[in-house]
Formats: C-alpha cells, sequence, structure tokens
C-alpha cells in the first residue's frame, strides 16, 4: 500500500493534466453515493457495527483494480495536518477528515479517483479530471460502480433508486460539479446576474471549498442540485450545457475588458504579479485573488501559457496544511503568511513581467477562423 | 531673462544635490517676509498701487547678483498648469498661484533662491537646499536681503521689527522649515507622540504641502511658529536641535523595525517596488507612499543608494501639473494616473528587486566607528 507521503509527494493529474476549456474550467467531479443493504447508516451505526462496515467495505474497495497500490487508510491513523492536506486536495470532504472510529480513505495513485469509506454515506465515491470532462470522469467512475455492485449488495429501491442517508442523494447519488474561474464575469460586475441565471435553472453554486464557503480568488462551484427522477444523462446533458454557457459569457467578458479597458486589466495583472513576486508576507485570501489575476493574465497572453498551470499549482500548495507539511511542522499563522510568500516567490522568480503588448488583442488579432 | 521651460527643464540643485543626514532631511527651507515701507500692503492695495509697489521691487530683485539671468514673471503671464508646477516645486506659495495683477515670481536659475512679488507680503523671499541645511540656506538668503535693503527702503521698526501684513510673521519675518522623511517612526506608530513633542516646543508640523495639508508619503514638514521676540540665531538654533532629535528618533526606528521585523519591513517595500514597477494606474497618494517605502528601502539597503534620490525625483514628477507639463496637454484624472504609472514604470525599470541580505544588518554590522 502506498504511503501518504507518496501519494501526496506528486502534484493530482488533474493538477498538472490539460483539460478541455482549461482556461476557464479548472477541475470536473463526479460523486457517487451508495450504501450497503441492511447496514444501518454511519451516523446511526454504533461504533461495532461502523467497524462492521468497514470491513465489508475495504477489501472490496481495495480490490478494485484501479486501486492496486493505492493509498488506504483509517482516519485515525492520520495526523490532523495530513487529513487537512487531503481535504484541501478535495480528496476527502471536511465532513469525512472529522470522523473518527470506522472511516477509512482509500485513494488512486494518481489522486483521480478518491473513495471515502462510511462519511455521511457508507460508500463516497469521487472521480476528478482537469479541464471540462464531466463526461469522462463520470465513465471512469461508473466502471468503478459497477464493479463494485459485483462484490457489494448496495441499497436499491426499484422506484427511489439508491438509498442514501440524506434525501438530497436519494435515486442516482450522483453530484456532478465543475470549478470554474471566473474573474472577468467578477471584475466587469455581471457574476451576480450569472450566477443568478444557474441557480434559477436548478443548479448550485458555491465557493471553493463546497457548501456555504465564499469565493476566493474568483473560483465558483457549479454542480446539480437534485439528484431524484431524472437520469444520470439527462443531468450530465443538463450541467453540460450551463457550464458551457458560462465558461462562453466568461471568455466574451475577457475579450470586452481587454478592448474595452486594457489599462485597468494591465493594472490588474501586473500589481498582482508586482506582490506576489515581492511580497514576504501573504495571507491564503490574498495570495487567491493575486493568482487569480495571474492565471487570468496567462490566458490572455500577458504572461505565457504556462502560468495557468503554475498558479493553479500554486492555490493547492499555499494552503495551510500544504505548508505544513511542506514545512514538516505546525507553523502559527504569522509563519504561514511568511511561509507562503517565500513559496510564491521562488516558484514565480523566473516568471517575465506581464507584457500587455504580447496580449491576444495586440498580438493576434486573427481573423475569426469561423467566418474564413 | 530665463523662459519657464528653461527653468523647469532640469531638476532643482535641492532635488538632486547631496545634502547633511539626507536619508531622513529632504531640503531645508528659509523664508523671510519684507514689506515696502509707506506702501500698502498687498491684500489692501488697489490694483494701481499693487502694479506701482512691483515696478519698485521687480528692478531691485532682478538687480541682484543671484538673478543674473534668472525667471522673472509676472504670474499673470503663466498658465495655470505652470504656476501650478511652480507650487509643486515649492517655488510659490499656493496662495501666490492664485494671486492675479501686480504679482510676480523671480526665481534663480538653479531654482535655490525664489522671490515672490505682493504675495501676502510686498516680498516673500525662499532659499532651498537638500539635507539639513538651514544654516547654509539661511546664510545665502541674509546675503540676499541685506543686498536688498541697500536698494529698497523696509518697513522696519526699531521695538518689533520687520512689519508683515500678518502680525504671525511680524519680527524677524523668518520662517525655517525642513522637510523630514519619517517612515519608521510611522510604521512603528511613534509618530503621534514623536510630532507632539515638537508641538509642545512651540514648533509647527504640516503635511507636504504647507498649512492644513495632510501628510502623504511620510513627509512631515517642521518649522519655527514664532517669529517675534527671539533672535534669527535663537530660532534657527532651537529648530535645528529639534530637527537633528526627530532624524536621529526616525534612525534608531528604522534601525529597531529591521532588528524586530526585518519580515514586515522586506514586506512593505517588497510590495511597494511590486506595485511602482507594475501598475498600469496609480493616484498620487498611493504612489507617494509607495515611493516613501522604496525611499526607505534604499537608505536600509534593500535597494541600492540612489534610490533616494530617484524616488525625490519621482517624488516631483508625478504631481498633476508636471505630469500634463510633460504631456503637453491638459489631462484627465484619469489619463494622469495612467502617466504616473508610466512615468513610474519606466524610471524604475532598471532597479533590482529589494533584497533583504544586502541591509546594513545583515549585511554590515560594522562595528561603531566612535567606539573604536
Amino acid at each position: 500500500m502506498m504511503r501518504f507521503t507518496t501519494l501526496i509527494k506528486n502534484p493530482a493529474d488533474w493538477m498538472t493534466g490539460e483539460g478541455a476549456d482549461n482556461a476557464v474550467v479548472l477541475t470536473s467531479r463526479i460523486r457517487l453515493a451508495r450504501n450497503l443493504r441492511g447496514e444501518p447508516f454511519p451516523g446511526w451505526a454504533k461504533k461495532e457495527q461502523r467497524r462492521q462496515t468497514l470491513e465489508i467495505l475495504r477489501p472490496a474497495v481495495e480490490n478494485l483494480p484501479c486501486m492496486k497500490d493505492a493509498f488506504s487508510q483509517e482516519l485515525d491513523d492520520l495526523s490532523s495536518v495530513q487529513k487537512q492536506v487531503l481535504v484541501e486536495r478535495h480528496l476527502i470532504s471536511r465532513e469525512h477528515a472529522a470522523r473518527g472510529e470506522g472511516s477509512a480513505a482509500v485513494i488512486e495513485r494518481r489522486q483521480s479517483i478518491a473513495l471515502m469509506l462510511n462519511e455521511e454515506d457508507h460508500l463516497r465515491m469521487q472521480a476528478i479530471r482537469p479541464g471540462m470532462s464531466l463526461r469522462a470522469a463520470y465513465e471512469s467512475l461508473a466502471a468503478v460502480d459497477e464493479e463494485l455492485e459485483q462484490s457489494l449488495e448496495l441499497a436499491f429501491d426499484h422506484d427511489l433508486g439508491y438509498l442514501t442517508t440524506c434525501p438530497t442523494n436519494l435515486g442516482t447519488g450522483l453530484r456532478a460539479s465543475s470549478m470554474l474561474h471566473l474573474p472577468a464575469l467578477v471584475l466587469s460586475d455581471q457574476i451576480g446576474q450569472v450566477l443568478q441565471a444557474v441557480n434559477k435553472i436548478g443548479l448550485a453554486v458555491r465557493g471553493l471549498y463546497g457548501e456555504g464557503t465564499e469565493s476566493l480568488g474568483n473560483l465558483f462551484q457549479i454542480s446539480n442540485q437534485s439528484t431524484l427522477g431524472e437520469s444520470e444523462e439527462t443531468i450530465l446533458r443538463r450541467l453540460e450545457r450551463v457550464i458551457a454557457q458560462v465558461a462562453t459569457h466568461e471568455r466574451n467578458a475577457r475579450d470586452k475588458l481587454l478592448e474595452d479597458d486594457p489599462e485597468m486589466v494591465s493594472d490588474k495583472i501586473g500589481r498582482a504579479y508586482g506582490v506576489l513576486r515581492h511580497a514576504w508576507i501573504i495571507d491564503s485570501k490574498e495570495a487567491l485573488n493575486h493568482l487569480s489575476l495571474l492565471r487570468l493574465g496567462g490566458d490572455l497572453g500577458f504572461l505565457p501559457q504556462e502560468t495557468v498551470k503554475s498558479c493553479d499549482a500554486l492555490l493547492m500548495d499555499i494552503q495551510p496544511a500544504h505548508l505544513q507539511l511542506h514545512s514538516g511542522r505546525k507553523l502559527t499563522p504569522e509563519e504561514r503568511d511568511q511561509i507562503r510568500a517565500e513559496i510564491v516567490r521562488s516558484r514565480l522568480q523566473t516568471l517575465e513581467a506581464p507584457d500587455i503588448r504580447s496580449t491576444r488583442k495586440k498580438n493576434g488579432n486573427d481573423p475569426d477562423p469561423e467566418i474564413l
């Protein structure tokens, strides 16, 4: 079995890989909730019953072909920093990190598939992919699901579908979501309107860490709300359509900003670059917001294209638990702000200053290929 | 006679020259108020009388040896931008710029001596020097004063001294002041206490542009309040002593900041550098405050020593009227903020990033020569 440090040493596949529409969509993720028939739900179960469930689940999960040499650990055996690192990588939920005996995490070595055992449900399975790739993520997780159904007897009702602890997950047990980077919609004050429209058609919008968290770094997660009464196909198709529309709005807003107010865009990106390159103390919130603008600069051509991926890696690595793991010790908030600034400075050391002359507009002005 | 553009094309001697204690004291200036005997004060005089006074004053002033090839102009013949440039260079007062017919400015070509004719008093004479040099400034202006007394009959009373429009200038007519850069006292929250002490011993403290102006860029002007009942010598000696004390406090505060919280200092200086190097829109207030920190960085060794003078030149050149003169046209506030950013970026282009490893503390730690 893989050790924690081995798992985390490398960035996840979805952090480094390229995906469709990566300039706007960071990642796509699919989550399926499943439960064992006849066993009490984890929140209801006595400690002994939770252990028993785990003993049924764990071998089945570890025997999955994709879980060869995977990371598999009971949460009780991880330190709080280690658990927090998994949360920051979106590999387990905050709630799961808080659970005690009888809960475990099994994570595929490239971190593309992560299973939580005895979370709110007996089994929460997750697939993550870079860019706009809900379909591919769903297919990989559906394959896992099918294999597990061979060895486990799942709680399934012919009329209701998969039974879950919370009725909001009943039916498909499917939560599909993409993380979108929408700086231009924020800068041009259109974000409220766009998100309201998304809400109206029954999709949920959240900040960086799921339910109830503030939006940081202009990052927004869009996901389906209802899991019942529609097929997986219908849910995915609607979500894909809406995300594509939001991404188009964002791209249009980027072009318009560049056309209408290039100085403002240069100023925002330049200042973000200047502060990230030269600050010695920076808190998480400020860093995320500046990295967001740098990422935008990478997409608009102010900065090299690779900047987009460098920013995504930094978004992950400057988080509190990642910093403590990096330093090998517990850090005070003041120390974290210094080490965060140090990491950002050193990673961006070779990044040349943003240059408005190399933006798409000024440089390219290529005729639209569709018109040709 | 010198043309306006020729006068202003070059920086003033006191902007580029080195003076004693220049790390803390930017400039020292002496002002003497004088009036003609038997002529009504300018604010009291009818237009015709003001012209008459000017006709007496102007030839006397222009004939001064130091005023050979000087700039000499009635204010009515200057545009509002030109007058504002003179105000920004501290060569005439705001009030003088607002005056109309019968008022003039005669300015020595290196901008070290500037005379206002028909300001609040018939004659306001000013000498400006770099660094802590009140004494030298006073001596140069006293020489001018003595020469003028040969050709003009001044209003002087044996008991009261020189008579002036406002009683606050009566007696010596002397206002001596130094412009101090006190960023470390501000950063370490000691500034209020220090300035209060200065006030208590009867000296005045003001912001960058004299009476009633807010402090910007951590710049403070310290001057004498009373002009009556003391000799020029007594006034100067007290002021010199107090300014030396404040400067010592500031230097101690700089050393202490560097010792106690080098990260905070690095952060402030680094961010100021980052923003000035990479902003595309910057207002005057923000620019002044960042330049103040860069200037501090130059003194502390984070940045090359020349940075101090570059910052002083920029302090002058990024002001609204200077920007308009530079651009050759009237600018909207938005355009000013862009051109200001452009000038700052281009002037600092070759300035390398601040480096904490080259600070006095880390690098030198030379034994105090006085102890050897």
